[in-house]
């Protein structure tokens, strides 16, 4: 397959290498990412200023582009601006650390992968659960499996999969199970200090709440060591609500 | 109530200013925005630099805060640093021009009534349909009378509304929609110039694709000249898609 390969956390991150190294021994890799870490951008485009693509040199042959945007401006520019041909398949990651529940909204390595989906190619999200040992092999591994297993073309329009790897030891790796998307969410909060001007600043600080377990959660799934495949759709529309909702509206509307 | 104000278009935009005049007369407004504009954010947060908040005097007797960060970290920090007390709802808004369709994965005012949501408090994003003739007093005239007869604690949680209002003099309003989340989308181009240096880079151009019409999507129904209201949910999961995605990978999996 050809594969567009981006990342939220820079070009030269290790994730992003330890997977375009691995993907190449069996596809074809173009690799257009962040110049720079854009972690937590969520689905932010550039649209106040232009972008400039710097070519780099990744490996013996290997060339690929380094962006001053952010994932989804990778992924628009990759397909329309450097990608000459087909494109298969979008990636997003490995990302150095989880994107699970709630998450999902912030994350600039999902909007990646949601942006090839709003684009019409099949999209994948990947991250490594452990931020300081992400063991990126494993995930790496699973990717290159997943590929020769499951057919990307089957993920229906305006979705992409949002996968998450324990951080372990491939032969620790239980299995790969499809999860939901778990209420599991930060809870922020804020530690205020001076800065030498006499000015109150803030820096955001929390702590994730984890209060959505059972056997189909993301979190879960990856806590006992299985790999989380959790399907998320371009259209956030509350489905449920909908019909409770518009008798209401009936009801007070003008 | 209580309302926190928060918007993309920054602080000083005509947008928020009409909504916190008007919404003033009826309820307790606590503005806190962007220091400058921070359109198509998507749900970006700040993690590896600090927050500051000015305060800003707004009107004879009002103070607003004005932070160096995005709709998200505005209703966030809002929430925790400077409402002294209960927020009982958060809007987002007036935008200047639409949020309609997938417009939402990109729409910094969209994230933040997100943002509101993901904390547990009714939430609702309003944008006006058109950029360049926006008609706010329509969309702020709007949402007070929406208040006044909705009772936004039945929203559910983890969903936020999201209005878009017709850009027309208000007499010209036909009335109020419950509209579901359409696929309008923006095609994507890149304007390829070389800079005084020899370098390539690239502006992002393009237009919206709208072929997804019917009665009930959001832009028909704001083309039509009504006010459309769509629930939207913070969790992105494909539910249509959880099952079958289920049978393929037990078929695959290791």
């Amino acid at each position: 397959m050809r594969i567009l390969l981006t990342n939220d956390d820079g070009i030269m991150a290790q994730g992003i290498r330890t997977l375009a190294r691995c993907l190449s021994k069996e596809h074809n890799v173009l690799v257009v990412a962040p110049e720079v870490e854009r972690s937590a951008t969520g689905h932010a485009i550039t649209i106040r200023t232009p972008l400039w693509a710097k070519e780099v040199k990744l490996g013996e042959e290997d060339i690929g582009y380094a962006i001053n945007g952010t994932p989804a401006d990778c992924v628009k520019l990759g397909l329309l601006a450097m990608a000459e041909g087909k494109i298969d398949l979008v990636i997003s990651g490995i990302n150095r650390g989880p994107n699970l529940g709630t998450d999902v909204l912030y994350s600039g390595t999902v909007s990646g992968a949601l942006e090839g989906a709003v684009t019409g190619i099949p999209s994948v999200a990947i991250s490594a659960e452990n931020f300081n040992e992400p063991y990126f092999e494993t995930a790496a591994h699973f990717m290159i499996e997943f590929l020769r297993r499951f057919d990307v073309t089957e993920i229906p329009e305006l979705t992409a999969l949002n996968v998450n790897v324990p951080s372990v030891p491939l032969h620790e790796i239980k299995g790969w199970k499809v999860t939901r998307q778990s209420k599991r969410r930060y809870k922020s909060d804020f530690e205020r200090r001076k800065d030498p001007h006499g000015n109150d600043y803030y820096w955001m600080i929390g702590e994730y709440i984890e209060d959505d377990p059972g056997e189909d959660s993301d979190y879960a799934a990856v806590s006992d060591r299985y790999v989380s495949i959790t399907p998320i759709h371009v259209l956030m529309q509350n489905n449920d609500y909908m019909e409770k909702l518009r008798k209401k509206i009936e009801e007070v509307k003008q």
